[in-house]
């Protein structure tokens, strides 16, 4: 039944009428457009398997073409299936750099054929995203902050969408601020939730604020856990994670170009946090969320604490042990890409 | 007198207590933090002339050493004011590698001495922005969205403070989604607006949401006009633009993975943008508007639009007719920034 109804909102006839409910009035279910209700709190698993993966637009259909702006790629220009068709893990990242390094290093791990140093940016043409394939795994740099994202995903899904891709799972593997945890520490994210620490991310579409989910898939979040608990030095925990739409300001760090508050008013935010079940704080997890959840795709967040905020704001550890650092979510999500796979037991 | 006021909130002794107002009762002046107060409504003229670039944080006169994370530079690694004293003009755009195009381009516009293919990203120690130099010109990428930039606009402006430099004009050339316009039409910002077509940019800083002005330079946005008018085939309009969170339904796109509208719903806003006087849609307009002007600088947004969204949601313009396009912010703003330097009449 589930899969019948789901099926049915993609098709261009069945267009549902918007419904918007003042910001005052709503709540996550009320506000979200007809189109989206069918996504929340059902089992994604009953037709999420052996599933392509789906839009929910059902404008697409009626498009001669189209042109995935952003990545320079487009359903006439390429052949979408050929090119991403066996894809199963997608893992995204703020920086381009770091994604290509995560592309060579799952390359290596996964025994791929070819030199890892032949990987090229399958988004040369443009430098708004960078993107790069390792077998099944691609691997998509996303800028930062929630906009830059957003559009990165809108694009993505729709890639995955026209190249028929099954079964697929993404991955955020970024760097954030911790929030009473030591520097290093790996968080995977239970819940994403905005700067009012409401597991919740709002999008304005047309002028009105609607409300999304942003539940991620627990199976997976602890399918990861167990996972970083069979490496050694890996210290990882499960939290929620705060996403906000600033850096300085948005963080309450006392050290960007216009602060209004004080060191303990900055604590007492953080302290609130924390009892909220914050353990880190970065600015792309509710959109990331968010959208995966609205489309049906299995996602997960995980993110390592570069500093423990209530310590500073600055981020000033050596480069080689950043560089460490970063290298640790890449770690964790290519074991558990291995366990998948059956390269590992 | 202004000067007096301005200058004495800087300092770490006066720090001010922050009030905030809940949402529903706040209006721009009440819930902007005090220590930005007096940026509102006075003439700028009179303290920035011969003034240098003041950040809005009593915090960083106590800091040993400011890192600019994303930028990869310090105050302590790097002489600041050697590096960037004599910077005049800070050109600002989503993309990198057309912000080095931008930087050759002034290089060799302004007659510089040393060749233009030797300028060299400063920022090269990361890959979240990129940032070249050309005499007095800063041209600096700040990728896509409000958050991104806002991460920028932060450094940039402890950037040009720590350097001391003075008279600091900020330009955004970027790329937009035409209202009504032919593609190609270069629109100077009036009045940069929200989603909700409202003046203003709310940022959330320790849960709260505080309201900033997003005024312009005025007199800045008429002589860019009036340069406009000296160059020929450069088809330029002023009027107000509007900055969203999202491309694809955050701009009423009908063609992102998700869409739960109709198209006579998206052109109903679009209509709605364009009665309230919206020119062009962008992603970046109100956070930096906000910013330069919660810290006095002169500032101004110079987009080109690509396409007009009252045909279309889809940039399929030739690359060629692309790249025509994107020069043309630039063009304008080297002829002012060349017309200030007295390099013509």
């Amino acid at each position: 039944m589930a899969k019948e109804a789901f099926r049915e909102t993609t098709k261009a006839s069945s267009l549902p009428k918007t419904e918007f409910i003042p910001k005052s009035k709503r709540s996550v279910l009320q506000t979200m457009a007809p189109i989206l209700f069918n996504t929340i709190g059902t089992d994604h698993g009953d037709y999420i398997e052996q599933e392509e993966v789906h839009v929910k637009n059902p404008h697409l259909d009626s498009m001669e073409e189209d042109i995935l702006y952003h990545f320079d790629l487009g359903t006439k220009t390429h052949n979408l299936p050929e090119m991403f068709g066996d894809i199963k893990f997608v893992c995204v990242g703020g920086s381009g750099n770091r994604m290509k390094s995560f592309a060579q290093f799952i390359h290596r791990e996964l025994g791929l054929p070819g030199d890892m140093d032949d990987i090229r940016d399958i988004c040369a043409g443009t430098d708004r995203y960078s993107m790069y394939k390792a077998g099944p795994v691609l691997s998509v740099s996303h800028g930062m902050g929630v906009p830059s994202m957003s559009i990165m995903l809108h694009e993505l899904i729709k890639l995955l969408h026209h190249a028929r891709c099954r079964d697929v799972i993404l991955f955020r593997i970024g760097t954030s601020g911790g929030v009473g945890l030591a520097p290093g520490t790996v968080v995977v994210t239970k819940q994403a939730m905005d700067s009012f620490l409401q597991p919740q991310f709002e999008q304005v579409v047309l002028g009105k604020v609607i409300v999304r989910s942003t539940d991620l898939d627990q199976g997976l979040a602890e399918e990861l856990l167990s996972c970083a608990a069979e490496i050694p030095d890996l210290p990882t925990v499960i939290g929620n994670t705060m996403c906000t739409h600033d850096f300085y300001e948005g963080q309450g760090r006392l050290d960007g170009a216009l602060c209004s508050f004080s060191t303990e008013e900055k604590l007492e935010y953080l302290h609130r946090a924390y009892d909220a079940g914050v353990r880190n704080i970065e600015m792309e997890s509710t959109v990331f969320a968010a959208m995966c959840h609205a489309c049906g795709l299995k996602a997960a967040v995980v993110c390592v604490t570069l500093l423990n905020r209530f310590e500073g704001d600055q981020i000033n550890s050596p480069h080689r042990v950043m560089l460490d650092y970063q290298q640790r979510p890449q770690l964790l999500v290519s074991h558990l890409i291995k366990k998948r796979l059956g390269l590992i037991q």
